[in-house]
């Protein structure tokens, strides 16, 4: 008997050990028991029992209510253990999906972060000089780092959605109300949603699917829309305020890819929106978060505080005495900016937006905790205040880490951000030197996935090309170092993940793929080959490229 | 040229005079102005224009906006001269109708007693040792005593409708959102509507569906229902609570009647709108009126409170400090008392209750300020916290005095609670002693007005009674005091109101309608006749009756 999902959880707790990264973790299972588990899953596979998620591991954010598990949300003295499941965790398992543990958060939801938990900061999957983002940390990072396939985290000020743009991955902020928060310790009650990330964009929209439905079936009806290609709207580049160096262009590259694709984008005004996000915490709306856990933090203070992290438990407590008639308000004048937000929003379909200004290292948020953490929710912030659905999705890489852009649009429209997301998938470079270039035999192949030529270039000085047996003919590349090597003419082609995995899976003999080292320093993939295709195989290194080669 | 508009502001500024009820009005418009006013209006009918409400004259809550009246809100200190009027007086105004003046009422609208008030407290129109009612007191007053055809109120706790009760006129509180707020002074602003008083329904009807959209037509379409007879939900006699002597009865009459008119009856639990009523002013949500108003109050006091109402500003600075954290939980549970409350009302059309349980005295309520007034709200408090419509009808009289219920429904079912609340019209009494008696050949036009008999008597011995020669035959009563006269028998049969009028507005001479003495003492409408009719008319008064006389 196959078992794909035993083998999957061994491969997991194989990365869990490989990554090492405790903190990313308040609860895990213990192996033997999910083992367990796993076997009973592929047996009813086995068995013919239809289940669409199973083999799928997933991680629940420490808010949220396993069975047996501790929920602690981020503070060990809040720490209890739920005899049932959530309801969303409930229908994970019903589809087949396993569930690995409870993970790290910023304590109480408290923070965009990651690093506001006395279980430990949460450190970036790539870049671990860097915040995790939160507050729904240790879900995000272990998607980011292979371990899960899913995870479950809560957004009300951007917390599943920051984390996904710092990991390079998708995070779907659903819909106010199209996934049930019972069974979830509430940071603003009438804002959470319970969200979900993964490395695809095909499996969250699956696992939300079961997430809001325990059919997968029954979604809302999207709100009608005027016929036409998408609307997206984008904000004046002023208006973003001061972003990462390289934020501005990614952003930038984000709405060109989207023009590309044929979208419509035209210009809003984004005050209103920047002015609600600042309500969010400067405002009388962070007394929920009091209403919330007010009381605990009230008894745990004169106890000592053990466990509370400071920063938290000083918002939960600075926002016991804000009045109610500041409330009303700050009701009143949000009302008024969520009719602007829309007047300006008018037909377009998504408001498309960084999901952050920027990603900090820990030792910079450790400098300058509230500061740092504001600034993590310009574009995040207003978006549960306006009862709006958001997608996160990666859009490209800027020195090599993750940069994230957010679709937001009008409630239920969750299905349609999805699909305008997909437009934005992040492009890869790859080098070709051969029957890929502009105007050869397998140009058509690249065109066909997507890809657009991003320049022409050559290689570092540093390879030698062959002339391979092959049908077409290609080339064969090969490093060999500054010493006795040259520069190659080479294109680089920009081109959709998916396509380049299309290739990857696809290479023929002696064809592989591998890093290339480009004249201006930077390294993409590109085609190499396998060193014994190079044996008797004519160097014509001395042409400078495979046109002049063959143009000879 | 008829000039109906001209004298009906002549008849107003009469009925002002000799009501003397200087309390009634804040800011009244000289009557020369009106008058010219009213001449233009007559001329533009006279011109063949459609002004639907032409003729009509009608007062503007205190708080409303009037362009050129004092906008006071019943505070001296807080007027404005308002350069526009409100969108709700505009719309009345383009309809035809003339506006008299702005009206008292409790200061902030913060009151059900009419008596918080600067100007003065407003007397029960037909009771002055009772209180008007408020918060709309003026302008209810102005409608039960003639003067105004229409008055503008705001309802947020049930000030459009506790002194419709008071002064057995009709009350409509629109659903929220439905009559634009916009120049109304807030009490508070999310929960505030603004309503109408007259003292027949259909005129209420007609003016609100002008208030709520400058044509008169566009309502929203009624929310669905299963078809079959009105459903109507009541609540067991005891959830009622204590109420004042003989209402009880009156309300189970009401009850009866809906039975009568083919309703189904149904038994509701009351706990959820009695839990929520309490938590109008017992919990967080009374600082919204300190959003309102409370930096104007917190400004005045320390200049000496002149023109504060103390019971209002004791309210209103009271909610200062109430924290926004409890607002949050309480919202939370009015939302739980919410799904509570739709689910007892289930598919019914409506719940009936009395508006009020009691109607206290001045002296009552100046003993008690805040508890007599709690008490007023015990059934219209929880309405616009649950996004209600409501309409209250005057439903009979006890010891002489209105007794008025009210039918709450979902939001949007204004028109179908108005078309329920046709049933509930207090029923007059008519004494009959000849052609319209049981049997006889006018009694079917009786019944065609929906009469019913109510008991069979005689009148006071202080009758004859004379065989008059019309077609049917007739007799002619006619009243000559105890010496001489006797006791002649009579049927007293019970009819709506329009009915009565409809009977009184086809009276074949030489018939007429006046006021007939009964045996027990009581005065009732009936059949007399013109004293003409009596000459060489046949005296039948020894048969005792117009039957024994056929029979003879």
């Amino acid at each position: 008997m196959s078992s794909p999902a035993l083998t999957r959880v061994r491969m997991a707790y194989a990365r869990i050990e490989a990554t090492d990264r405790p903190e990313i973790w308040i609860d895990l299972r213990p192996q033997a028991e999910v083992e367990q588990q796993a076997r009973a899953i592929d047996e009813r596979v086995a068995a013919g029992e239809r289940l669409p998620l199973a083999g799928k591991l997933f991680a629940a954010k420490g808010n949220i209510d396993v069975a047996g598990l501790q929920t602690t949300a981020g503070c060990p003295a809040y720490a209890y253990t739920p005899e049932g499941d959530a309801p969303v965790v409930a229908r994970l398992r019903a589809a087949g999906a396993i569930v690995l543990g409870t993970t790290n958060m910023d304590q109480f939801a408290t923070g965009l972060v990651g690093t506001r938990s006395p279980y430990g900061a949460v450190r970036g999957a790539l870049a671990p000089a860097r915040v995790s983002g939160g507050s729904s940390s240790g879900s995000a990072v272990a998607v980011a780092l292979g371990i899960v396939d899913l995870a479950l985290g809560t957004d009300t000020a951007g917390s599943g959605r920051v984390p996904a743009a710092f990991n390079g991955i998708v995070g779907l902020k659903p819909t106010r109300g199209l996934v049930p928060t019972t069974g979830v310790v509430p940071a603003c009650a009438s804002l959470d949603c319970v969200t979900v990330f993964a490395r695809t964009l095909p499996e969250a929209e699956q696992a939300l699917a079961y997430m809001a439905s325990p059919s997968g079936r029954d979604l809302p009806a999207l709100p009608q829309r005027a016929p036409g290609p998408w609307r997206v709207a984008v904000p004046p580049t002023a208006q973003l305020g001061e972003l990462d160096e390289g934020w501005a262009e990614a952003y930038e590259a984000a709405v060109e890819q989207l023009v590309a694709a044929g979208a419509e984008v035209r210009t809003l005004d984004l005050t209103p929106f920047s002015e609600a996000a600042a309500m969010l915490y400067g405002g009388a709306f962070v007394a929920e978060r009091y209403t919330a856990v007010g009381s605990f933090v009230d008894k745990v203070i004169p106890e000592g505080g053990e466990g509370l992290d400071p920063t938290v438990a000083g918002i939960i407590t600075g926002a016991r005495d804000i009045p109610a008639h500041q409330l009303y308000a700050d009701q009143e004048r949000l009302a008024e900016l969520r009719a602007r937000a829309e007047a300006q929003l008018g037909d377009a379909d998504a408001l498309l937006l960084p999901t952050t200004p920027g990603h900090p290292t820990l030792a910079e948020v450790a400098a300058d905790p509230l500061g740092a953490n504001a600034r993590l929710g310009r574009f995040t912030n207003s978006t549960n205040l306006f009862d709006q659905a958001a997608v996160a999705v990666p859009a490209d890489t800027v020195d090599g880490l993750p940069f994230g852009v957010m679709l937001i649009g009008p409630a239920f429209t969750d299905e349609r951000l999805a699909r305008i997301a997909r437009l934005l998938q992040p492009r890869l470079r790859i080098a070709v030197v051969g029957a890929h270039l502009s105007g050869q035999p397998l140009n058509p192949q690249l065109l066909a996935l997507g890809a657009e030529l991003d320049r022409t270039t050559t290689t570092a000085p540093e390879y030698r090309l062959h002339a391979l047996s092959t049908t077409p003919p290609k080339p064969g590349l090969v490093h060999v170092g500054a010493e006795g090597g040259a520069a190659i003419e080479a294109e680089v082609w920009r081109l959709p993940a998916e396509g380049l995995g299309q290739l990857a899976g696809t290479l023929p003999r002696p064809m592989t793929l591998g890093s290339v080292l480009l004249a201006d320093g930077t390294s993409v993939p590109g085609f190499l080959c396998e060193p014994s295709a190079l044996e008797g195989a004519e160097d014509i290194t001395a042409y400078g490229g495979w046109r002049a080669y063959l143009n000879n």
